[in-house]
């Protein structure tokens, strides 16, 4: 295990994604453990945790990817809550959206104001 | 014609895709001069002039999704000269591009670093 | 408000999309209530409303769409309501969803096909 | 080879795609001939020439399928010719992928719509 | 009917879905008979059948295929079964996601691999 | 730079994707260094170099992948190449695009096939 990128990849999940980008690790454990593991050292702790952008664009990024490519509903909604956790407002993630339904259509548009919807519902 | 949603559009665009966009809407001209204005007054005029998000964030979030979506080489290269013309670096674009990888996998990355990588040496 | 457009968008949803397409824009009204409206004016009132091409091409043209793209079961099923509302037998609709196999592959394809099994279903 | 389903799709093809649709023919003839006679075989013979759908209608759910789905611009050239040989106006060829901006985005609609202006130049 | 080509899919659908695949063709009996025909003839009939890959190459090009593609989950579910049917064990079929994860992004893989492990939890 | 990693995935590159990889490596080296490297360590350090598949069976996943998701033709070319420098023969990389296309397809499988016709006309 490569501890350094490990830890720091955990820092960076729990400032994102808290609780919920935890469960996911957790629910690969006995499927895919080192997929968890390989997530967390490129994805948070190579990736996030570069300094060329702040992590409130690179949530809105990855919020943009997620609805523009579509079904992924599961880690759309793990990213609202990543999203919300750093500091857009429920207003600006629908304001996203509604962006994106310009280049990805109304569907995919729709699909992900109700993701949000059904995030910012659990959240209360 | 909606004068008025039509004058905000045209505003926006100039301010967002400056020439690329102009010749987008001069390219439809001749074949689908309806939907020339459409896309201005709903994308332009409607979306984009929104009070909602600054425009910084808008190109952002446009990049992103076109990144992620693929297969719209030509409009993710307008909206990379959008995204420098709303005062985002070479290196933050690329960086958000780095970020998509992990949505939307490495070719999808790949395809719009080159994108770019040709807009960047078009403004040279 | 864009009256004129709202209205005529309004008239269209009606004709189209029934009680179905009410429900999408009645869930919006908390959380997303102008984009409820701007899909109405824009979708409905602006490109639906135009002269080119009759509403029973347009059905056909937006089950179709959405079938081979794929990710999108709510807005399909409100289309396959959609189709049938606006003269389309079921038999046909299966037939193009059989005709859209050829382009977006079997799963696209049997994955409409469920979904038109289960409107079909819900009209019962 | 099953030659009553060969020649069915043989002449369907003709009558849809014409020439372009022989070139694909042609130019998978040293690479893949057996994936040109399947395709003709079930694609036209079995699908294509089922009684459920006329043609017209079966080559509007395709270029919408296409321009839904992106990424085949050469799949989509052919059958915006296919279209105009069965009966479809240019003007309604454009007008329908007006209509999938609605469901794809404007990118997917602008692409169709750039490969039709290419298609109408070859034609003149 | 073609019986030869029918009867050859008929046996290949057994050796590589089993039960699961007799359900998509029973669930197609109703509403769409002649689809659940075709896709044996063509599907596992025509192709399947080739003597140019073994099955169990086929089925981690198409558990491979299916998990890129997204968002079509009954059929990847379907052939996860097919996969191990044919001979892959559970390590490998996780495995074949991770990899696939570099060409279609961490939500495309994760999606598949949670399906494996509702697969693997169903064969218990 | 993590030295091992980095190390380990030149090696898998180069037994891989050869030249092909490299230039793509190279073509990043002026505007995206850091993901040329992190491309190298993660991909080919990290998943590549895994034991629980073979080269072999790892190219036949990336080109079924790249080819049912589309939009990625330089990123399939390389990767053809990589197929056929890991063993695979021509007829069987044609033939895993003919299986694609079931799942994604006509028009996937006929671009893959072409990027095929093309990579073999290179090599010979």
């Amino acid at each position: 295990m490569d501890n350094e990128r490990y830890e720091r990849g955990l820092e960076m999940l729990a400032r994102v994604d808290g609780e919920q980008g935890d469960k996911v690790v957790e629910a690969l454990a006995d499927i895919a453990p080192d997929f968890g593991r390989l997530m967390l050292e490129f994805g948070f702790g190579d990736i996030y945790a570069r300094p060329g952008l702040c992590l409130k664009d690179r949530e809105l990024i990855t919020i943009s990817a997620l609805a523009a490519k579509g079904a992924c509903e599961p880690q759309l909604k793990v990213h609202i809550h990543g999203a919300l956790n750093v500091g857009w407002t429920r207003e600006e993630i629908v304001e996203a959206f509604m962006q994106v339904a310009l280049y990805a259509g109304f569907p995919a548009a729709l699909n992900a104001i109700f993701a949000a919807k059904a995030v910012f519902a659990e959240r209360q």
